[in-house]
């Protein structure tokens, strides 16, 4: 880890600038049931075009593309969000976007990919990753990483510019955490301009992969298949040599929350703050909502990563934790 | 009609500067699906405090209570999201607020309500008014009216400065219009910052008072029992002398929706901008999604008044509309 380079707040401040017109400048939302000792805001990335973060770290890596390289094209291989925010960004510029996708994708999310304008190829699970570096050596395309990767960090980073510009006397930020590109870039932001405020991550206790990294001080693998048993699809990835790095450097901890808790945050945020959430997308929520006890108190924001939920897994969730007439919207 | 004045772009200027600390700036929302021809944003005045634009106009009036009227308090009798803007409004000044319900109100209802630190009172529907009135008389209170009142319409143009200032080259802006005072203060602020735009109202065939109205030049009354045929709960108000002086300045015209495009409209708003809408929330929508032929093409934004939304409605029309796996999310 002697040799891994943290990116900087000016770093994360050019993001900004590249990212200003594509990207929604989402607002704080202010949580209703919130206490005066603990006021609570949400970030609602899930309002961004393609429903969640990604596009920010996506947009500002295809951006940096030098012009002679553009021709040649992009590449990812993610099956998530990431994988759409790149078509979407490599759409923008007018680049060619080739996707792997593993052939066992559902239908939806291949359209949604192709709707974009991007190549998808399917391939069998196992091959994704290689089938990808295989194309950036014919094509010559860029491959775009979704955490690993300093311009993608310091895309997401520009969250936490946006928290300090809106609330400059936060006092506790939660952030999700899959592969750690997201809380690795809003801690760097928060750290410089709020450096008083203390920075959370937040993972389901079933995919605390990355919470065993931090205290461990390195990485921990943990099974695909290990992680694989939350429901929060979008926090199934591990972080790298350089995600880990950055978060021992701008984290205060990592805390968890259970499955219960990540639904009943889900419902919780669709009444109270009127957005779709996707199991992701709620876990620093519940952490505000559920593990006060393992927090300090002061005005918190939890950043809301996604929206992108299977319609019957919302209805699902929805039908058990929200319907009911009972709880007040 | 000869003695009534309209209000001005300072006036909403003005309230501009009143509500920035309470009111969220909401984003405009890129709707993924819309052509170049058509570009479509949402402007998702959901995302407020109390769920609905109402907080604008509330909020502007209440700040202009004189001082030594304050102890007196506000009043109003509105059974919707008026009501609960004037109870946040006043709990941010320290201001006594009394609604006036229909003894047939929902508990939901009365508890957000009473949850705002408003003292509830509750009297048979036909004795609101004159209730209301008696409080003024007897408490020195002063009653904020939902539309018909300058204050109000000028706190809700606020959201027409924000589109102006977002996307000064729009060309179609389509609004909700039950009282008409959202329509009258965007309305306004668009003819003075964007001149050459375009300004539509829209509302449900089922209550289509305003746009009846509009084409007679004078107020036609619908019966009350004519206009709660729709869905729209939030749009069963008829305009006012003083909304529809406004009306007849500003807009281009009035469009009507039906109740299945209100239904349809709802379900995609929630796939594709991942917010909740209420139906009174979808109409402007719907126009862009349903009534293309009967508007000018060019770069439109539709406002989403409201996510307030009884929750057993909500999933009726999110299994009905939306819950399918077909429909790509």
């Amino acid at each position: 880890m002697c040799c891994v380079q943290l990116i900087t707040v000016d770093d994360i401040t050019a993001a900004g600038e590249r990212v200003a017109n594509v990207v929604v400048r989402t607002p704080l939302l202010p949580f209703p049931d919130s206490t005066p000792e603990r006021t609570f805001w949400l970030k609602p990335e899930n309002l961004q075009p393609v429903g969640a973060f990604k596009i920010r770290g996506a947009y500002n890596a295809v951006a940096q593309l030098p012009q002679r390289s553009r021709s040649s094209g992009v590449v990812a291989y993610s099956s998530g969000n990431h994988a759409q925010a790149v078509a979407y960004a490599a759409k923008v510029f007018g680049i060619p976007a080739t996707i792997v996708l593993p052939d066992s994708a559902p239908a939806v999310k291949v359209d949604a990919t192709r709707k974009h304008g991007a190549e998808v190829i399917k391939v069998p699970m196992a091959e994704r990753e290689s089938r990808a570096h295989q194309l950036v050596e014919q094509r010559g395309a860029m491959l775009i990483p979704p955490f690993d990767h300093p311009d993608v960090i310091a895309g997401q980073g520009t969250i936490g510019l946006e928290i300090a510009e809106d609330l400059p006397d936060v006092e506790v930020v939660l952030i999700p955490i899959s592969g750690g590109g997201l809380a690795s870039g809003i801690g760097t932001a928060i750290r410089a301009r709020c450096p008083r405020a203390r920075v959370y991550g937040v993972e389901p206790e079933l995919a605390a992969d990355a919470a065993e990294s931090f205290r461990a001080g390195e990485l921990v693998h943990w099974p695909s298949e290990r992680r694989a048993r939350t429901i929060a699809d979008g926090l199934r990835a591990e972080p790298s040599d350089l995600t880990l790095a950055h978060l021992r450097a701008v984290l205060d901890g990592i805390l968890t929350v259970s499955e219960d808790e990540i639904r009943m945050a889900m419902a919780t945020l669709i009444k109270k703050t009127r957005t779709i959430v996707e199991p992701a997308g709620a876990v620093a929520a519940a952490a505000y909502l559920y593990r006060a006890a393992e927090l300090p108190a002061g005005r918190t924001v939890a950043v809301v990563s996604g929206g992108n939920i299977d319609p019957d897994l919302l209805t699902a969730i929805w039908m058990q934790n929200g319907a009911t007439g009972g709880s007040a919207w």
